[in-house]
């Protein structure tokens, strides 16, 4: 049960957004741009980023939302994102999705750990400045929507089909039809 | 210097703006409903919370804005900012303040930090469902915000006076003008 009383039985970050429109419109905003928006990074790379982040923060709605939404859009679907969830650093993703993904981790901790090291990395691999600046944003973005969700104790759905079957309705609406 | 080339020398997260408008919209427009728009807190108390939050996150731009922006719409301005930074239980705030700026510091360490003892410390000393949502929403916000500024390694002005001249710009315009 969530910590506040919502008046509605939408699951995770859905029953917030119906609570407080006010706010949901920025917050659907601003994840349609970033993830679904004009970017050399694919839709499906961007998910990735956004479920990898999530799975740290332990947020299981939004792990498990993001893991769904990845999968619905990558050709190499679920497998991909457990074997990214697993071990990044074996899992067979390309040269520059990997160091996107480290930077991604070191925002998850804290801005502040994010190096030169990490930036020279990405940039080895042939990310343009534009995709580093978006992944930063992606992985600061899901440290909100992580703590929005848990910090108000959103419900948190068990049925795998539940969170298909929004991912199946994003793809064709859009994360500002969501809600 | 910033991790990445944002032709343009606006300090701190005004840089990043600049640089993507894309995402620079719905975070102005987050920012603006969350701290600005319609609330039973004041503005002084949002920007406190924000001010709390970027503190803890060691976010050195976002602390002095928002330091700055709470200072100039609070009866009390930097000395109550300063106190509640240097020890939220002794600082003269309300216990409707106190508690919900300690649920503000539970999300910021991590979301599943907020308990249900939180939760009714904040209603006791009567806070609504509405006010204890857009701080646990403001408090991850910021979350985001900092790992952003920080993330990118945009610029820290030393100046104080930079950062009293935008508060007096957000306060007349709000954020949206900002950039």
């Amino acid at each position: 049960m969530a910590h506040i009383e919502l008046n509605n039985d939408a699951p995770g970050i859905l029953g917030l957004m119906h609570y407080r429109p006010e706010t949901a419109g920025p917050l659907n905003a601003l994840a349609e741009v970033l993830l679904r928006g004009d970017s050399t990074l694919t839709r499906g790379e961007r998910e990735l980023i956004a479920a990898y982040v999530s799975n740290r923060n332990e947020c299981r709605f939004c792990e498990r939302s993001h893991a769904a939404f990845a999968a619905a859009q990558l050709d190499e679907g679920m497998t991909l994102v457990d074997q990214v969830r697993a071990d990044l650093d074996s899992a067979p993703v390309s040269a520059k999705m990997r160091a996107l993904l480290h930077i991604a981790g070191a925002v998850q901790r804290s801005g502040r750990d994010v190096t030169d090291k990490h930036i020279a990395a990405a940039r080895d691999a042939g990310a343009t400045d534009v995709e580093i600046h978006d992944t930063v944003l992606i992985a600061a973005a899901f440290c909100m929507y992580n703590r929005y969700v848990d910090g108000l104790a959103a419900t948190t759905p068990d049925d795998p089909a539940m969170y298909e079957a929004v991912a199946e309705n994003l793809i064709k609406t859009g994360y500002q039809r969501l809600t």
